[in-house]
């Protein structure tokens, strides 16, 4: 059934009228003690604190509504329930399934069969997956599968590229203090031969496993690095077969039981940049971060998925978040979001969501192949702070560019180990600094020299935890996949195809032909591959 | 002299004039092969491709005059010769000299005293600086200096934050491969306790250095950090005295022989975001990288700095490239610029320019205290290629938000060991991929598909060189740098000071004082602070 697409729906043009009178955060009446405790929405052990945002209660209600007309939660529900979402109308399209929630619906507890329709056997599968993962790790750590040398195996490098190495290396980072001893995990992605080179040199190969991940069994960069590695192992006298695993979709080129210790699968019903709840997390991470972790992180999504089916955007977290973007992005014509965690572990996590939210939204065809006539994902990017109070963050504050930020934070660090240094401990540093950027951003400050003014009235959100575990991690995770799939609902593009990437693959294949000698460019291509000094 | 701001200049109005013509790269006769060999300048080892920016030979000319009516190579020359050019006309400023490029002026086959003004001081005192560090490494080297036990000392800690931490980890991840055995550089920044926490965790610190850059000898969480690393050191019975050495001006809080083994200085003059090729980055990347590769990287940079001096933007080409940027940013109005450099080493690249760009032109207020009535600096962002193909490329080629993108490769790669995998090597896929990037975003494709249609016409330069080495990574900063302060000089804003991290730190202190109970905080900030769970 089409749905409407943005523009087309009433709430659109009630929200446009709302612009003008959007509220003004540096009056401090405005930003005052009541809207901040009343704009506050809390689920599965996160606060989500919004009276940063330029939105008041009529904005809100408008932003409801225009959820309950795009019908975002019950198409939720449907992608949850497995119908084929991944689709556009009347042309050639992948025709799919989106069925990363099946990955973490794992759980007795926390199971809601009338809800899973279709989606049933990746859920059974996913089961086995996981069962068969622990065997796996079982046979590892007890000893009955060990190195030629009958030694146990303390490494595992992934080789993958985009989902298959973004999500789960900023996992991996976020939750590395967690980790059991004497297991690491490491990551080559680049083709550039650097990368794995780097990433080598500092391993005894005898004991190091290698995961290869790759759905189609085909990318070229992640077959190009294994058979890179490959020769390193064969160099080192050791037989890649007895140290490389696999991910791969069942019966893909890669899925060779001769070539791997162990083969998993994962499915084409999972887009790589949601794929971390596959096997393609599981492995690495299980082996990395033990399973029992892995487990916890999935638990953690599996409840935020659940919180993502309420229809009242007050209580669905991630279901606000996207209309609060989509606010800044189509009514305040905010190009860029920040994504700014106050926690050094996620030092990645913004590099991942850049992929998830990009690849996902960075789309201009809605659902029945029409150019939309609105804005679509905003660029994302940030790093950690309080760093980048240190870097960027002067553009934000005083640049007549707006940029929306969303700032994370958890009340207690990872690890504990902290000092009183003058009065207050680094962990009191770095909560007083989230909070007063979000607060700077908002209100501003005058100031009779010019170059001391802040413009202020900039939005923000601030998104607050107890402490990142691998719970909590797993439910921050699936806030954003929730959060960047309700907005591609609401804008009715498909967040879950990637054409955008095909035009590079085919001249990339045909400049290689030209430097290998294989066929000649056209005029242009060989200008080019002459002007790059690489003729 | 008050200059002209960029919309006060006869080359504005001339170069808005011609935006309605500007050329369309999707038609094949524009993206020719004359066209492509023609747009080429070649400098320092690098060459700028750019017949993919929407420019032709009348906007190159109005480029040239907006260069030449803001006198931007002769304020190059007014920084380079020492005047206070950091300063805000009628109004309280910094009001200082901006010295970064003396630090590399070192070089007597390079020298150009007639050019040096009031930097002769800078030029002698980092002169001074080098032969200290020097002297102090030789000392570890020779076993002259060792730890209590008479071991050598293998590790270095960074500890800094900003432009003490993230210029030095850039380029300490860039060369690597070019660093000495046995010595390692790691790095802590944030006050999260988890950081340091994080990076101690590998550690043998009997066999450590610690290295604590602050300018000001007061900033917050190094000063921090540096505490509880001391203790950790103190913990295993080793005296911080005799493993901790500082960077810092002369005369600071930290300049305190007592508490380190060395003090080395830098300068009031140069901001910690251009501070790299001062002993900011000097002790950490001496140790980490051996002397004679930073040496290489200061020779890097002078050879950009002289380049910087050139009139013609045709030779000059941090000036061109600051052309073309503004042109995509003030005629073509394109918010963001991401840079994408393809070689993994560079993978922190991007992060050290976006704090660089992003804190030098994130103005809004020209040198005569008025708000400017145009764009200012882009937001800067970007992951290395490949790896952002198969990430957030789908919303650079496919969204109607058009991204303005630098390309940056080497026609070598640094390690040498490569494969040949399905007829061609690894360097030759990645140098493939690099070129088709650049050629897809300009030419874009048409289908009868609207989800496989390439809009294209989207702007990007190439920026080639034949191998990232000391030299040339010295070169490819300085670049940036001196692009950042052509813009900057343009525009006519301060690029030197950073008033927007102010309003923050004040507010961080109120809310400190409230977290430990200090003084009592204002309604709206207490409410805050309970709604955030921290009360």
């Amino acid at each position: 059934m089409p749905r409407p697409s943005l523009h087309e729906t009433a709430a659109f043009a009630k929200l446009q009228s709302l612009v003008a009178s959007a509220p003004d955060l540096r009056q401090p009446e405005t930003l005052n003690a009541g809207r901040i405790a009343a704009m506050k929405s809390s689920a599965v052990g996160f606060d989500l604190l919004f009276a940063t945002q330029r939105v008041d209660n009529q904005i809100l209600g408008a932003l409801q509504s225009l959820a309950d007309e795009t019908e975002a939660v019950a198409q939720m529900r449907q992608i949850m329930a497995g119908e084929v979402m991944n689709r556009i109308e009347g042309f050639d399209c992948e025709n799919r399934q989106v069925m990363h929630h099946a990955m973490r619906n794992v759980f007795a507890d926390l199971a809601r069969p009338e809800l899973d329709g279709e989606s049933e056997p990746l859920i059974a599968a996913a089961r086995e997956e996981l069962a068969r993962l622990e065997a796996f790790l079982e046979a590892l750590d007890s000893g009955k599968i060990t190195n030629a040398k009958g030694e146990t195996f303390t490494d595992m490098v992934n080789i993958g590229i985009g989902g298959s190495d973004l999500g789960p290396k900023a996992i991996y980072l976020a939750l590395k203090a967690y980790a059991p001893a004497g297991h690491r995990a490491h990551f080559v992605s680049n083709v550039d031969p650097d990368d794995a080179n780097e990433v080598l040199a500092g391993l005894d190969l005898s004991r190091t496993l290698v995961n290869v991940v790759s759905k189609s069994g085909s990318t070229l960069e992640t077959l190009t690095n294994e058979e890179l590695v490959a020769s390193r192992f064969r160099q080192a006298g050791l037989d890649p077969a007895k140290h490389f695993v696999c991910v791969t979709g069942k019966g893909s080129p890669m899925d060779n039981p001769a070539k791997y210790l162990r083969a998993f699968y994962m499915y084409d019903s999972i887009g790589g940049r949601y794929s971390v709840s596959s096997m393609v997390g599981g492995v690495i991470l299980g082996f990395g971060l033990g399973l029992d972790n892995f487990r916890q992180f999935l638990r953690g999504m599996r409840k935020m998925d659940l919180n993502a089916l309420e229809t009242d955007s007050r209580r669905n977290l991630s279901l606000l978040a996207a209309l609060l973007g989509i606010w800044n992005r189509d009514f305040l014509a905010i190009p860029t979001l920040a994504v700014l965690p106050y926690s050094q572990a996620l030092s990645r996590f913004a590099a991942h969501l850049q992929q998830c939210d990009m690849e996902s939204n960075g789309k201009r065809i809605d659902r029945r192949g029409r150019a939309v006539p609105f804005a679509t994902g905003p660029i994302v990017w940030g790093e950690p702070g309080t760093n980048g109070q240190h870097a960027f963050y002067q553009l934000i504050h005083q640049s007549e560019t707006v940029v929306a930020c969303d700032f994370i934070g958890f009340r207690e660090s990872q690890r504990g180990a902290d000092l009183q240094v003058k009065g207050s401990s680094s962990q009191e540093k770095l909560l007083a600094n989230l909070l007063a950027q979000s607060l700077a951003l908002a209100s501003g400050k005058s100031s009779d020299n010019p170059n001391k003014q802040f413009p202020g009235n900039r939005p923000n959100s601030l998104l607050i935890g107890r402490q990142l575990t691998p719970e909590s991690m797993g439910t921050l995770l699936a806030f954003y996949e929730n959060k960047i799939s309700f907005q591609g609902l609401i804008w009715n593009i498909n967040s879950f195809d990637q054409e955008g990437v095909q035009l590079g693959k085919v001249l990339a294949n045909e400049i290689l032909d030209a430097l290998t000698g294989k066929a000649a460019a056209n005029p242009a291509t060989a200008a080019l591959i002459e002007a790059a000094g690489l003729k």
